[in-house]
């Protein structure tokens, strides 16, 4: 089975802007239902449909298909459930490793979240100086919790 | 946008089954809310992932794709919401156009529908001898709805 392994920090300050390209990420939902969900996503012209089962620890059953673009469009569109996630992602490497960087706009502007992907679950990686606090754990910062409560909503204390 | 336009009827008596050869299908929902349903299917080794907007009369918007048999049969194994839907598919022509008879089996034992798909919504067609009622604007009867309400759960003066 096709799984993903992922850590996920919050980011601190600036400097990993220093030579960073991004991408925008359009994507919906039309699951966010904890144990299944459905994402349509649309980046520079490539769609793609994204289920993920339950997560169990840092790890979680991942099927991802390509879509036609213009359908993609359509799905987020017409069909998809409100907000979208609208946000840049950069790839920012760091001792080797990649890193995702994601900077979110509208219901989730504010929000810039670092995420890196594991080849195993006690895999060893060097964390960049602007890491900050790790949220692997905690299921407000899945996207699609970002669909059902964005990040605008949070109470100040939250984050 | 690919839409869907289906009138759909009981079945009445055996007549339908002479020289019928049927297939078996397995599918399940990853999402059963009206406005946009996600059904992963599997037939004769064929993998298929659809997603259905809302109806609308008796059109709706429609999306599929072809996906890896193995992939589907997982997803219906550990991800689809309870219970699948298990039914038997025939195709029966009657006066030149090609019905789909559905019978349905497990939690759905006991149902057999009809459905004809039309080019457009006011088509011409001819009733074949073992077309029942039709019930094409009776959710109870949407393959989605027969997940969360299964036929031999509905009260005996239902159907």
């Amino acid at each position: 089975m096709p799984t993903e392994i992922e850590r996920k920090f919050l980011v601190v300050g600036d400097s990993w802007r220093r030579g960073a390209t991004g991408t925008l990420f359009r994507q919906g939902y039309l699951c966010t239902d904890p144990e299944r969900t459905v994402r349509v996503r649309l980046a520079v012209e490539r769609g793609t449909m994204t289920i993920k089962g339950k997560t169990e620890g840092i790890s979680r059953a991942e099927f991802e298909y390509p879509i036609p673009a213009a359908e993609a469009a359509e799905m987020l569109e017409r069909l998809c459930l409100r907000p979208l996630i609208e946000k840049m992602r950069y790839r920012v490497e760091h001792a080797g490793t990649v890193w995702e960087i994601d900077e979110f706009f509208g219901d989730n502007e504010g929000l810039i979240l670092a995420e890196v992907e594991l080849q195993s679950p006690g895999a060893q990686f060097e964390l960049p100086p602007w890491a900050g606090r790790e949220v692997s754990d905690d299921p407000r910062y899945y996207n699609a919790s970002l669909v059902r409560f964005p990040f605008s909503k949070w109470p100040k204390t939250a984050g």
